[in-house]
């Protein structure tokens, strides 16, 4: 039976036609002056502006925790914002021993109303269990950064620690909604991990900033349904513009993203 | 040249006769009583009747979360609470690509004002670094929680993956000031870690609630100094009593905690 974000996923998927996420990421530094410092204003615009073109939303929690104290109350203003019908991915990254991993699960999913929270996986299953309750994760796999490897690349048993995780995730799977993160940045291990978790959704960052193959990305990542994978472009949006018109701008920019996406998901 | 943490570390140890690190971890469904709720009274009781018997305090970022929009107040003045002189570890676990990371690293060293942050190695050194222009961090190794071993006791090259960990943040500390995590539920996984990272100090959690092993611990986590192995406990000193006498008992379970150390570092 599908899980109730897979059904929500499929739904805004549906509905906007677009693979599309956008990461919403407010960096202090890098506001369009026309917002006066507002980080809130931004967001609404942000979203304002995209929310017919995308299947998801992803907040970063660290940007908010930099806020300081406002941070909390911005971003579950922000999540309000979100229509009711588009998932919201918190990307927080997080894992704790048991009862600490249920107060962030608590926090994110019941007081921040979101639909899935991203987990790292170097603690093992009961450090991630405790989220699976109250909804999804979306498991760190092949991250974008550029010493990714360094763990993530070791050998054992011929193969990647990062299969060994895709393995993992999906063994962890039978407990709940379980996703993996799949940069774009390696596109050949998008591929690989998709041969490994053929049921489990993607969420594949990279694009954009970051400099990940979409088509690619796109191409590897879908599932034999042709779904199952979902692509983040943060900056690319957020910041297409400095100026007055930065809302239009981000629009332009996510609807560029969205039709490469259609025309690589019918070129198949 | 010794840093700035670790010079800091090192005076409060020698101040408190003690390697003790209490946990800061307010659950609000354990409170006692008579502080009706308060939890940044209930923090300022149990440091209050601690201080002079810890080495450092380790607030678990998780906690405060749950606390909604109110929390962050409440992590900075409970920082805010504890004397200068006596370090404090955020357990945060975090770990992020570069622009996100230096974000939780000025919330956290700047505006929280604290001196070391938990972080986890799945995503490799760049996502690390950041914190390390600010203050200090520990990066998990071998974590208390029953399936820490799923990933951490993978074998490759013939070594636990946690031993892999190991080497990587004796590499990372020629960056900065590098501690490990090393929980006290595996002791022997505690000599095998000192035995590769002769120099990193250790944060050793799992004592108390946990049931790890505070002498055999300490034995095979100390340097050849004596020292560079701070033992955490939480639970086991924060609620010692829900009665009114919460932070006397507190304090006399810190104590006991304390007098174990002292012996066990004398006898060895």
């Amino acid at each position: 039976m599908e899980g109730k974000f897979l059904s929500k996923l499929r739904g805004a998927v549906s509905l906007s036609n677009s693979l599309l996420c956008v990461g919403l990421d407010p960096d202090p530094r890098r506001l369009p002056e026309a917002v006066h410092g507002d980080v809130r204003a931004f967001l609404r615009e942000i979203v304002s502006a995209t929310s017919d073109l995308v299947c998801a939303y992803k907040p970063n929690i660290a940007f908010y925790e930099a806020l300081g104290e406002e941070g909390w109350k911005v971003l579950r203003d922000t999540i309000r914002s979100i229509p009711d019908h588009i998932p919201v991915i918190l990307d927080a990254k997080r894992a704790d021993i048991g009862n600490t991993a249920r107060m962030y699960a608590e926090a994110y999913f019941e007081d921040l109303g979101v639909d899935a929270v991203t987990v790292n996986p170097y603690m093992g299953y009961d450090a991630v269990e405790p989220f699976l309750a109250y909804g999804a994760v979306f498991v760190l796999c092949v991250t974008t950064n550029p010493s990714a490897g360094e763990l993530q690349l070791l050998i054992m048993e011929g193969r990647p620690l990062y299969l060994k995780v895709a393995e993992m995730a999906k063994r962890w799977a039978e407990g709940g909604e379980v996703g993996l993160v799949v940069g774009a940045t390696d596109p050949e291990a998008v591929r690989e991990v998709r041969e490994v978790a053929t049921d489990l959704p993607f969420l594949v960052p990279g694009v954009g900033a970051q400099g990940g193959d979409l088509e690619a990305s796109v191409l590897a990542g879908m599932d034999e349904r042709g779904g199952g994978v979902v692509i983040n472009v943060s900056r690319a949006v957020l910041y297409a513009s400095s100026g007055p018109d930065f809302a239009g701008a981000a629009r332009e920019a996510a609807l560029g993203f969205v039709k490469r996406m259609r025309n690589c998901i019918t070129c198949r």
